[in-house]
């Protein structure tokens, strides 16, 4: 069990994880649903330096984020190599007003995976930016 | 950008769901840190129906999870395909003391990606699970 390859783990700078952020596809945003721990993949974009992702208007995740303190994960983890990348927004959600910022963003943001209209854009202020990686040394 | 492929979206039974965990190797344990939601990717097991891991006994995760509520997902997302499932359990967390169910689940768990100790075993009871898998059909 206990490998050749020594493990190294590394702070990421903010700089750094941004952009293995908005390199980033798929992400896990944190909130809290009713009281209890909540967390729910979806696809997202860097847009001026903020998260943003679509929702459905009427689903809980909108209720649940609007102008709430979220986290929001993003990680490339290599489970065979046992080494990768995660990084860690904190920061203030909210639903964007329409207007014209949020047809700006709108028009950046990728197709949800799920069915079904979504009609709301998400912005998390990427207030506080953290990320690890681990890497690997030849043993 | 509307895609050919057509998306469906089913939400997984708590057998499926299990399973699919059960399989993973990597998930993100999903608690709360100084008041603020926060995420961490962890290598874990599924032992006695209990997602398991290991954390270092002076970590901020060892102080954070113990008898807390919290949350853990695994996911296998294909960012191009544009589909993939997520299995989230909500279940208390708690820290084994030292004893023979400590011997048990240790022996059983994967070695921590991160350098450095690792002395305490974490178990969130599996009492809330839940799934989606979005699928796409040919178009």
């Amino acid at each position: 069990m206990s490998g050749a390859a020594q493990a190294v783990m590394a702070e990421l700078g903010r700089t750094e994880a941004l952009e293995l952020l908005t390199a980033a596809r798929v992400g896990r945003v944190v909130f809290t649903d009713m009281a209890l721990p909540a967390v729910r993949p979806v696809n997202f974009a860097v847009c001026r330096g903020d998260v943003v992702f679509r929702v459905a208007a009427e689903s809980r995740l909108a209720t649940a984020l609007d102008k709430a303190v979220v986290a929001f994960e993003a990680d490339d983890l290599d489970a065979c190599g046992r080494a990768g990348w995660s990084v860690v927004v904190t920061g203030l959600a909210e639903l964007v007003e329409p207007g014209d910022e949020f047809d700006y963003l709108a028009a950046r943001l990728p197709e949800p995976w799920a069915p079904g209209p979504h009609e709301c854009v998400v912005r998390i202020r990427t207030e506080l930016v953290t990320g690890r990686r681990i890497t690997r040394l030849a043993g």
